[in-house]
């Protein structure tokens, strides 16, 4: 018995895929076993030497051959609308299109640069996806809920359905930029892996066996497969860091309070002990930099009340470079790393590309040191209970409106009904531990100034952003990697290293696993399922460091050849 | 019958008054109808003259004198010393005293400058005074409970008790401050005015007839005596502004996250929707700045995980200058008045105040608007749930350590026993309404440069801090004029402006009372009783523009005269 929420979920499914142009429907589809890998040569198959041309240049080219004229902002946006309608179909990986609009606004850009010769921002031209939690005027938000659909985030005749533009948007626009598609998420948000009622499941492009990653999935996979340059997702416990790692691109998780929230749909909306917070996710480092940049230039913080009347500080950013270019043994940056945190270890991918990283900074005059924190477990708690305060309450009101049921994913988080909600003083509580451990972890920071040999703590510290390349679907297991983050409201970047090799990438002999999550994890590794998968890390630096780990995860894109 | 917490708390007062040096107590204390003004001659009697010099200069002259090598620590730490003796047998305004450690710590400052010819830090041999929220290594904190005393925070074998410094103190000590005496508060410090079952009620000194403020009281009254040239207060709806206010004195409310909150004493710890700040109150507005800024350059971020990454900037402080200095009209300052939130008009003299500093902003070329905000009222409904998510668990918890009763004042807030907890939920409601709210005044204040004439929106918006120039003892009717502030998070100084005169004022001819609340107000004012009691007004700008209200605080204290 096809169900309500089934068939309008079916409908909404049918819709995304209608909306794309019939020229760039694809006949068949291949499994993942006749095509595990649709990067590269199998996509650009679909697409002509200008697009494919294109469509391969980042952000910041895209940026700077619009401006000189080379390209137009229609041919680059016909570009990667079509680019995108081939990942879609490949991967599940967007919500909605809206490509008559945004050829709509490169017509308009590319009028306005005939006119004036000039650019309208530093954005001129270059398209932007957008993760399925910003509102863009005629578009909708479903977030993933079935019960969402033809509502302003759940609610029927809300004024805003259809009008009303979230503050990044706004942003984007005044910036240049084109917008276009917006992408897939889980339901709920709450989930490394990307997967809901409507869209199904969205794949790793890279590795069609494995996870795009979540909550910001359908971003990773979008952009791991090249249709779009470079797009912005939210982060409350790796979303942003998690795809990113997953398809091998650069990533930045701000510190909350630096870029602007304002106007987001969300789950748990009010919930402020730990801030999901927005950030970019793109090919390059310096695409990732571009946006975050032109972003603050937005002067957000007379926008959003959430954000820090912090501007780009270029002084924060140039420090990094003149320590670089730097030969004096005083000069150097140094580093921690963290190569497992004591409850789950990382697969033998994950190891191998962290210790790479510490080789190529210790090769070229960098020092890096162990890092030994207070134990995360405490962390971990303390934010995983902010993901229940309310007990599911918010999360099962939004599946109620369907009656659509969780994923298996989403289930094992808020389980089948909600459950008591937590007191005030239950989270004040919390809170106060939060801060008591954000305090203990930012002196042991500050201790590192003892070792470092600088007379400085350390600039950042090496880490995985999960256990695995990716995980196995409703493999999920462990979050610490990324969690820990979000607890201490650090800055991150990630940096794609190498992929996943079978060859080389075995647990040792005997591995015993050191308990029973760690197990998991071990378990549910298989080097022949991962080969070929993307491995990346993080790099923390502490709170509103961003443009020196902007900086830092240039440089060091840079020395391992990214 | 005297119960137990009678005697402890009797016990306390006398302690703290017989650690009063023999030689500086007073033999009798006037009444309020034999003396009400208690401050400048009255005081002065009691002090030689190097004495009344050496405590009327202010915490800058002092910073300078010392660092000239003109005065010692110690001579300036034994003038405030005595004068703050003085002080406290005038208008009970301290907790806690610790002139010996304060002795030594000067004496060590005068061997090291003696030793090094030059000073420690900025604050070298400055006495700073410090609410009793503060904890300092060997000094009691009872926040004025009667259950506190003996223990830390109310439990009596924790480790930190006698040996644990708040951040603040640290820093205040690395400065080269020294530290004496700790300020009375209201129990809870949910009030705006003082009061305690251990020291009783806290005086303003200026007009013994009404309260000193709160719930930095103590340290209104104290600085208002110049039993200190500047101290530390906190403000979660009004408790360093309404205080500074009340007893003439300049004071800013910071931003939340600007200076170190941590490893203070507080109530309902872990409440984070509006937080309580940390902030300054001296007897000028350099005095302020200069306590600001040095907090600020012992880099606090590195120290307290809330505070955000940003040190003083000049450039801001700077730009109100080269304004002020600058003779074109598109180069001045633009404010905005509120003469009423449309809630309570104020009380006469406060009118008068508020009128003074719009004229003197107008003759020096300034342009005022007036200000219509999106309406108070629900932003105060908003704040004032924070204050009772825990349905006043935590404070009731306090009180039940001793068994001892709750103020009146705090009676009116938190009822005889605790009532009924917010859930996740509620609280999650709240904070959206909030930030609604604040992105709608924002907005509005945005707008506002469409009638600037400066095509900016105005620098800050002229209004009361109370409605009265000060409370009548249990006559606090009305907190809207200080908590908006709180709920907006802004920043927000004090500025003395003048003092009540019973000849000029009085409420119009037959005043009608716009509502019941209006009306209380109207009904307290006594032009006899509040004659010679101090007139201030606030600044408010927007979030983190500390910098910015400072240089306005000092170049409107200078306008005005002060």
């Amino acid at each position: 018995m096809v169900t309500d929420w089934q068939s309008r979920a079916e409908a909404k499914r049918d819709a995304i895929l209608k909306s794309l142009p019939e020229k760039w429907r694809l006949q068949k589809i291949p499994s993942a076993e006749e095509q595990k890998d649709v990067t590269g040569p199998y996509i650009q198959q679909f697409l002509d030497e200008q697009e494919v041309e294109i469509t391969e240049t980042d952000a910041v080219g895209i940026a700077e051959k619009v401006a000189a004229g080379t390209w137009s902002a229609v041919s680059v946006t016909e570009a990667f609308c079509h680019r995108a309608s081939l990942a879609h179909q490949l991967v599940n990986c967007l919500h909605e299109t809206f490509f008559d609009a945004a050829l709509a606004s490169a017509k308009e850009l590319d009028h306005y640069y005939a006119q004036h010769k000039k650019t309208i921002g530093p954005l001129h031209g270059v398209p932007v996806s957008l993760k399925d939690q910003f509102h863009v005027k005629g578009v909708e938000t479903t977030m993933g809920y079935v019960g969402w659909i033809g509502t302003f985030e759940g609610t029927k005749d809300d004024p805003r359905k259809g009008t009303f533009e979230s503050e990044m948007v706004k942003e984007l626009r005044a910036l240049g930029a084109v917008l276009y598609c917006k992408t897939s998420v889980p339901h709920t948000l709450m989930s490394g892996e990307t997967v809901n009622n409507i869209i199904g499941y969205t794949w790793n492009p890279k590795n069609r066996h494995i996870c795009s990653g979540g909550s910001s999935g359908g971003e990773g996979a979008l952009i791991g497969l090249k249709g779009s340059p470079g797009g912005f997702g939210t982060d409350i416990g790796g979303s942003i860091r998690i795809p990113a790692a997953f398809n091998g691109l650069f990533g930045i998780r701000p510190t909350s309070g630096r870029l602007p929230y304002e106007g987001m749909a969300n789950s748990m909306d009010g919930q402020n002990s730990v801030l999901s917070v927005v950030g970019p996710l793109a090919t390059t480092a310096r695409s990732v930099k571009l946006l975050t940049k032109t972003i603050l230039a937005q002067t957000p913080w007379l926008h959003d009340p959430l954000v820090v009347d912090m501007p780009w500080r270029d002084a924060e950013e140039q420090a990094v470079y003149d320590i670089v270019k730097s030969s004096s043994s005083k000069g150097q940056l140094t580093f921690a790393v963290m190569k497992s945190d004591g409850i789950v270890n990382p697969q033998p991918p994950v190891a191998r590309a962290v210790a790479a990283v510490v080789e190529a900074l210790t090769s070229a005059g960098h020092k890096v040191i162990e890092w030994k924190p207070p134990s995360h477990e405490r962390l971990l708690a303390i934010a995983l209970k902010t993901w229940v305060y309310d007990g599911g309450k918010d999360v099962h009101e939004a599946f109620g409106l369907s009656g659509e049921p969780l994923s298996t994913q989403i289930m094992s988080a808020y389980g089948e009904k909600p459950i008591k909600e937590f007191t005030a003083s239950e989270i004040s509580a919390n809170n106060r531990d939060k801060r008591s451990f954000q305090k203990e972890y930012m002196d042991y920071w500050n201790s590192t100034a003892q070792e470092t040999g600088t007379g400085k703590p350390v600039d950042g510290v090496i880490c995985p952003v999960a256990p695995f390349p990716a995980a196995r679907p409703e493999k999920y297991s462990y979050y610490g990697y990324s969690v820990f983050v979000n607890g201490l409201d650090y800055t991150s970047v990630v940096i794609p290293v190498t992929t996943s090799d079978k060859t080389k990438d075995q647990y040792e002999e005997g591995y015993k696993p050191i308990n029973d999550e760690d197990k998991k994890v071990f378990e549910n590794y298989d080097a022949e399922i991962y080969d070929g998968a993307h491995v990346s890390v993080q790099i923390v630096g502490r709170r509103y460091t961003e443009e020196k780990m902007l900086a830092i995860a240039e440089y060091v894109g840079g020395l391992i050849g990214k």
